[in-house]
């Protein structure tokens, strides 16, 4: 299997919907629940080979979507400049006297924070 | 065909990559070079019901996509969390005095410009 479960987890957060019903159980199972392919093959009383091809198979159609679309990229750029953002406006926070701009510069952190994208 | 240009763009921004060059073709003849459905059928030498059928696949597939992503409705909820940001920071500079807060600010403002989520 992937060994890069986090990734393969953001790749189920964007594109888990366009799964089967049966590659979403077995893939929640074995990244979500932590299940093995023995655990997993006894649980759903299917063979031990049909749970490892019905991960491959939903492994392989998550990175599809990821090459054709590319949203977890732009998500992880996206979420990376929020982040220098955010730096920013701690230092703001750090040296700013006015009250009515502190007030504003924390409505923007809060604003940043409902973001989530 | 679907009256909301606009949306169908923005749905085909997000996932036009899924679809077969066929649909890609005839979907931008249609809705971004603004061709009628009897010109693409000249152009493209297939008939009128040949270029309908394959934009209305197209379109049941782009909103087959964000029916089960919700990408787009994602995307517009985050620029106008976005266009509140730079309400706010534009009110932050009309009232900074702090040259170094300034500096800060116009940063924040440039890197929200390269969001572009």
């Amino acid at each position: 299997m992937d060994d890069d479960f986090l990734f393969m987890n953001l790749l189920y957060d964007f594109y888990g919907a366009l799964l089967t019903d049966k590659q979403k159980e077995i893939f929640e199972m074995y990244y979500l629940n932590d299940y093995s392919l023995g655990e997993i093959s006894e649980l759903l009383n299917i063979s031990r080979q049909g749970v490892y091809d019905t991960l491959k198979r939903a492994e392989s159609s998550l990175k599809f979507f990821e090459e054709k679309l590319g949203l977890v990229k732009r998500h992880q750029e996206i979420m990376n400049k929020l982040q220098e953002i955010k730096k920013l406006i701690d230092r703001i926070k750090a040296q700013e006297a006015n009250p009515e701009v502190v007030k504003i510069v924390e409505e923007i952190a809060q604003k940043l924070e409902e973001l989530n994208p």
